[in-house]
């Protein structure tokens, strides 16, 4: 059995930088038409300039691939020239809560003390991204967060407002509730618990923040995955660390999917019998939401088996050395 | 500040065997007159024959140590016969749901098919020493499995249960609902949540079987040991894995806590001012309850900084590096 995929896009990505960006931006060009690069660099980009400074990074990484990298800036207390000046340079400004996440130390600690940025933002139609964790205790902290969405969905109706890599039934029930929130979901949240991370022997590969939650949400994000709910995306977070980060007394957050998350999906819908939903969730969601128009591209995926690779580089991914029943031929 | 306990047991640790017994014993044997012997080796402790073996080899291990070591067998099927036998050895017999923690394979499939071995210890009062943790969703296990525990209270009521190593604030409200049921407790599920395994960095130093719980757990946990609850005891559930054991992709099940724990929990209770309550709590509880009288032995500790060190041998402690106000000074 095949299948083909048009232009998938990965609309939640850690690209990196220097030898990781060059190892992991060519891992996502294999599969992807585009992708949303995340921008909590050290230091962030958090200007035009290191924005572009960036892009021509990532641009020679990708050493001529046929992959759109939208550009994401790092939230700050912005001017409106400064919104104005990045608009035509990106897809939307990423918010971090101080602390939630690997570099996100500059992030914000006060939402309210930010709504004349989230004002201008509306005004000038530029995206909010958000990574929607409360400081609380791990299990808690997006369900908690679900306060801030609806929060920033009811004051500002017309900011369109991403949640993303969502991995809480809370979160999912937000999508029906507001019209301008949209989310992204990784492949690890549809396929794995808590009880994959710590509840059998202890997996620091599948250590990852959000931390992935109980049955019964994933339960939630895989239902609306396989629906290909009409505001849910394909998002991997995909974010790769060295070995030496991850088996360690402190243990790094990130999984690792970027080149096996289609097989992975495939295997997923197929099971479901949810194929002809896939490209929706991969692609055509994304587009439609965000009006965005990548480069052509075809994947087609055939159910044969594939081993995942122990290590790309220095990074271990997801289930590496697992054999699973889809992959990739062309 | 000094404060002096009278021989502190240590009601739940595991030896292991060979080199590791060799190391682990004698630093328990330290700060403590006796502990209860956890069965769980490859193969388990399940004959009068093995526990005469593994006695000898903790005998041998502590070189003449003036700590008595509190005998346990693993639960199977025995007959009246091995019970009548084993009893003069042994403080209880300790049941293992099937597979739920390390070397827990042979363990019980299906409580109640074993009620007629209940009876009989219940009948020669043998006491049951429990791992309390269903298969189910690794944050509900404990809680789940309290309807084992109502179960066996119930329908036993002279048989005397330990909940060992509880975590949750259900297991505790047990406590004082059934009057036949006692429980054990670590000091680290008085100190940390799931949060320190893996609200931060993941730490696989904390990760351990059952998981570390909720705050509120946490909070009903410290409160009933600061209190000096009368049917809970200090058991530290002390369990050494080698570093390449925890620091990997499947790490193991077990806190190191053997030879810091007197600091650890003079620390604790001189900052909740419940000092008083410590003797109860790491010794005359388990005296009372077990009715066991173990060798004379004073420990002094002193509000005097120590350094918990990196590694003892292969294993790293909990904590390790880090200084914490009290220390064993004889």
């Amino acid at each position: 059995m095949t299948i083909t995929l048009s232009s998938p896009l990965d609309m939640h990505i850690h690209f990196r930088q220097d030898a990781m960006l060059d190892l992991v931006a060519p891992l996502s060009a294999l599969h992807f038409a585009g992708g949303v690069i995340m921008p909590n660099l050290i230091p962030p980009v958090n200007s035009v300039d290191r924005l572009l400074w960036y892009r021509g990074e990532i641009d020679r990484a990708l050493a001529g691939a046929a992959f759109e990298p939208y550009m994401t800036l790092f939230f700050r207390d912005y001017s409106e020239e400064e919104l104005i000046a990045a608009k035509p340079h990106i897809i939307g400004i990423k918010l971090y809560p101080a602390g939630a996440t690997t570099n996100s130390d500059s992030g914000v600690r006060e939402i309210t003390a930010m709504n004349h940025v989230f004002a201008m933002m509306e005004h000038h139609g530029i995206p909010l991204l958000v990574h929607g964790e409360t400081h609380g205790f791990v299990m808690d902290r997006e369900r908690e967060f679900c306060e801030v969405y609806r929060y920033l969905a009811t004051t500002f109706p017309r900011l369109q407002i991403t949640m993303e890599h969502i991995t809480t039934a809370d979160a999912v029930s937000l999508l029906d509730e507001f019209e301008n929130l949209r989310a992204t979901v990784t492949p690890h949240h549809l396929m794995i618990t808590l009880d994959d991370v710590v509840g059998g022997l202890m997996n620091p590969h599948l250590f990852c923040k959000p931390i992935a939650k109980r049955p019964e949400d994933r339960e939630a994000l895989l239902q609306a995955a396989l629906r290909a709910h009409p505001k849910l995306m394909l998002g991997s977070d995909s974010a790769p660390h060295p070995l030496d980060k991850k088996e360690c007394p402190g243990c790094a957050a990130g999984v690792f999917t970027a080149p096996i998350q289609l097989p992975l999906l495939a295997d997923l819908f197929d099971r479901h019998d949810s194929l002809h939903n896939l490209q929706a969730f991969v692609s055509d969601n994304a587009r439609r939401l965000y009006g965005v128009q990548p480069p052509e591209r075809i994947v087609t995926l055939e159910r044969s088996p594939m081993t995942i690779p122990d290590s790309y580089g220095p990074v271990v991914p997801m289930w590496a050395g697992r054999t699973i029943p889809w992959s990739v031929v062309s």
